[in-house]
């Protein structure tokens, strides 16, 4: 952490800074500029340490952090990749895992047809909402509980392992009952009390990012969840909040190669959320593994037409088995496979 | 809402949509313009529903709302101007109601030092934090349960009342049995188990913005509270999520004249959180008062050094007890009082 | 055009709106519904007409826009893609053109080491900057015109077409006389006297967007060029500016396809000064190639440790040919090649 | 400057960030921390130097800049108020300076009307565009020169200086030839070829903030202004770009005490271009002037209903003279006056 006194802070304003560093046992090393002083301060916990309690003091003109304020999600603490074990699925890895299937469990016949769908073409993990969180109070919640035993159904009969949001904080247990995998939704990712409930468990978890929270703030938001034991996280991009009107989020592509530096947890790409239209989810999608992503995932309904949830954006079974192709010879020319 | 075909659609394709508007029981009207059909869907509930029906439909080139997707909040719902009753204190009158107190409360000497401080200087209602939603799981979380009742002693002591934070969806009756009025922070506006549990009780509300939501998104997560039955509903501004990184967060000062035109909420502005720094809240509290706002919700600590949280944009009692002569005098050169 | 009234509007003030219509010489069709009148304005000219003449009346609630305001840039005007010829180069076609090189054109020695080796890799055009647009006055502003010859003998002796910036709109014929393909620089996006001056030339160009201009902006500004009679333009996505600081600026991968689908002109991709980062670059790179880029244009500097303007977002010459390998394989897989 | 090093970077890596630091003059000290090294880079000049020239180096982790990039416009290195002096008006001073007029000029008569009427309300200059950089090439471009003409016209009838826009850098002799005071406009902010020909003339310049730009990134502008000799320069706060869709652009408060802090220079706000909505502008304004804005710029037309541009934003000349009544309340009550 650097402390900038202002041009012209007294000694006793300097000493003040010192003496609070010391407080909390930090080292310091004081740098006498010709128009101001300049204090580093040392110590392997700066990041975890608010810049308040020196921005506060005064002839104080700025404190600048230098380490991340996130830990455990940092490539420092951790140098190998984080492989996610999703009953047999393992996310991370060579293989580029693609989970699929509608936004809404709408119907047992819905779910077990896309489900269906999306297994044959190559998907790895059926998604599907049962908690739905929606902007407007008068519009379809989801299924809730009779959703979550459609999808153990599906899980069983079909065959693959089944991802799905959780959204109270006193519901975890429950989800984990039926789900291989928990998803934190994008509007919770700052939930705290959502995000130690699912540290407790051991179910693995999508944390989803915030819609406009920085890169830094979504592993201190990971950082949540592996401080209570639970390191099988994975992250995913699905777009953030921008000025730009043509598309309902604007992905963040850069996203990735920024993790993969920063970060030892795997990262998937959700485009359908992002584009809020399926003519664009294709592109979005290629362009994700080709910049690194460690998996997908992908909304894909029936009957788009008829989905209460998100039509807009959902693939048919058809147009998914078409990109499913497009994806393999993407993932086999950087190294991977699907 | 009003439907855009593409250019060169077939009249199957208007038919269908025409089909599609009937069966959700609106009017329909075609305009048959020289380059493509708009088809003008009407009835009086188009802004609760989702414009991808149609979107998603064959020929359709956009879809575009006019009706917005909020209806309790809206002023065409309820013209005249709601007055929310707090233990007393009415906001939304004449009166502009300051909410003043520490970001948390750390303990008995700093909150009735403080408590007392405010209420001197004018403040009508107190606020405190017990429950406290943390970026880092590394920071100090709040006195919890502890910090609800040193809120409810602050409150008999001083003789005012007190606001507080409610985080988690199963804590809202507890927090009630101690605060005159719930908060909902900005990372919760759509927390949607949360607004549902506090619209069912009868408690006045704070309702932050969502740091990075439109005023709609806003007035819709309002509508959550209204549609459970509880209409004590005050809005809250605390800045949004811009580039600009020389504040935490950008105040939308038009965001006041937006909502007094389009709802009947009463809308209140907390500089401290915008600035993050306490220089530069008293210029964004007058501009507040100055531009319509119903009330402010200002941090003070008796020793911001000191400060467990947020120190950095706590005003002292003093600098607050200066600010509430300048805000007088603001609030009645725009003929109110405080 | 969508002219909804306010609930309540008077007779006499929708018949306003019908005459300021007519007066304009458009067609009207009028929506009664339940709560308020809707007016549909019919014509093929409402792009380009402001909406403010219809929203200043009294008793109107809203003006909503259906036809884009740009126009000659747009798909529905020109349904082909707009192949633009550089010297040779093809621009749109199967081949994805990589134009490469180094931000400032500092040197002779400098220009051709790094002119040679990007040709040698597989580079069909040399960039280089000449005019540099800086932030801060005592930065270095290039080489000028000496820059402008350098580059002419460049492409003499190696052997490719130039691109390079103009910025001062009584330049755009001297800069033309030295280089093949003008470029638009992201701060100049809508300078008009640029834009117009430019449009005048017949200089194929490349049209950066503005970091913070929307899709239907950056087309409207193409207009600008397109309505002058320069057909040959060339669209350059470079990032946006968002909250997100691990970047420079956020590269809106979406973008690729929605102007795909909006506009008729070529699309290249800047990862570059989007990442502000090397190591940033060969993932957006390839993300970029992957969803449908037509082009990219890279900075390479033979020693970026050493270069005067962003070398920390310069590739060396082995970086740069390593990436172009790994994009061979990625533009095979999505039908092209480079 | 702070350099931090990599966990685990050499000796070697930290004695070419230490050499590389020498052979720019600046002073190093040394802080090796129990996990990484940080280098501070010492010297008066830092903030102009480009931390580029360290991050590219190797085992460099990040590089923080201490010093800011603007210089001239810091309050460091002129701590006193500057005042602007237009023929006659002095902006920075007690007075609050109001600037009013109609966004285009139309017609003599437009402007005589309007002219007379802003002074009469007390407005202390008159403001017309006539150059108007449009973002469709289809809109009017404004009367050009005839416009200058009848701006120097109204000048000399009714008696008050006038401010216009200047967009292309060839034209500053000439229209500092018909006004008072020169506009750059937000899009032309960081357009260095007009920068520096407006800074080599000697008129004062209102220097609105590109609508993406940082407050660091419009003081490096004026930056440009003052390297060139010209000191006449008023800031004009014009609202930023972001995700809310409600305004046209939303007006930056906190830029106010912000720059009051960083800056010597005086600054104005445009609350009519922000808000984009006539009913919005007073709210704004008035919460300029409690926020210690040294002035406004606000659009005022005789019957916007007739305006060529922006009508839907400029209040009638009723209108304005109400508001100006109620800013001398707000004036008085921050100890100012209009």
């Amino acid at each position: 952490m650097i402390v900038e006194m202002k041009t012209g802070a007294s000694q006793g304003e300097v000493d003040d800074v010192v003496q609070k560093a010391r407080s909390q046992g930090l080292g310091v090393q004081l740098n006498k500029g010709t128009d101001k002083t300049v204090v580093a301060l040392l110590g392997s916990n700066t990041g975890q340490l608010s810049t308040d309690i020196f921005a506060v003091l005064p002839g104080v003109e700025s404190v600048t952090r230098i380490m991340k304020p996130y830990k455990l999600a940092s490539r420092e603490v951790k140098s190998q990749d984080t492989l996610v074990s999703c009953s047999g699925v393992e996310v991370g890895a060579e293989r580029i895992v693609i989970m699929a299937g509608p936004c809404a469990v709408e119907s047992k016949e819905q779910l077990m047809e896309v489900g269906a769908a999306v297994k044959k073409a190559g998907a790895s993990v059926l998604r599907g909402g049962a908690f739905k969180p929606r902007t407007s109070p008068f519009s379809f919640q989801g299924l809730q509980k009779a959703g979550l035993e459609l999808l153990a159904q599906a899980r069983e009969q079909i065959g693959i392992p089944v991802v799905t949001e959780v959204v109270d904080p006193h519901d975890v247990e429950l989800v984990s009952g039926y789900a291989d995998i928990l998803q934190i939704g994008s509007r919770n990712m700052q939930n705290y009390a959502l995000l130690t409930n699912v540290g407790k468990s051991r179910s693995p978890v999508v944390l989803k990012r915030g819609f406009a929270c920085t890169i830094t703030e979504w592993l201190t938001a990971a950082d949540y969840l592996l401080a209570e034991g639970n390191d099988q996280v994975i992250l995913c991009e699905r777009g953030i909040r921008t000025f730009e009107d043509s598309v309902r989020f604007s992905l963040d592509i850069s996203a990735i190669p920024v993790l993969k530096r920063s970060s030892h947890l795997p990262v998937i790409v959700d485009p359908s959320h992002a584009a809020g239209y399926y003519s664009l989810v294709p592109a979005i999608a290629k362009a994700a593994v080709a910049a690194g992503a460690d998996g997908l995932l992908i909304e894909v309904h029936p009957n788009p037409k008829e989905a209460l949830v998100d039509g807009l954006q959902s693939l048919t079974p058809s147009d998914f088995t078409r990109l499913m192709e497009e994806l393999r010879t993407i993932a086999k020319s950087v190294g991977r496979y699907i």
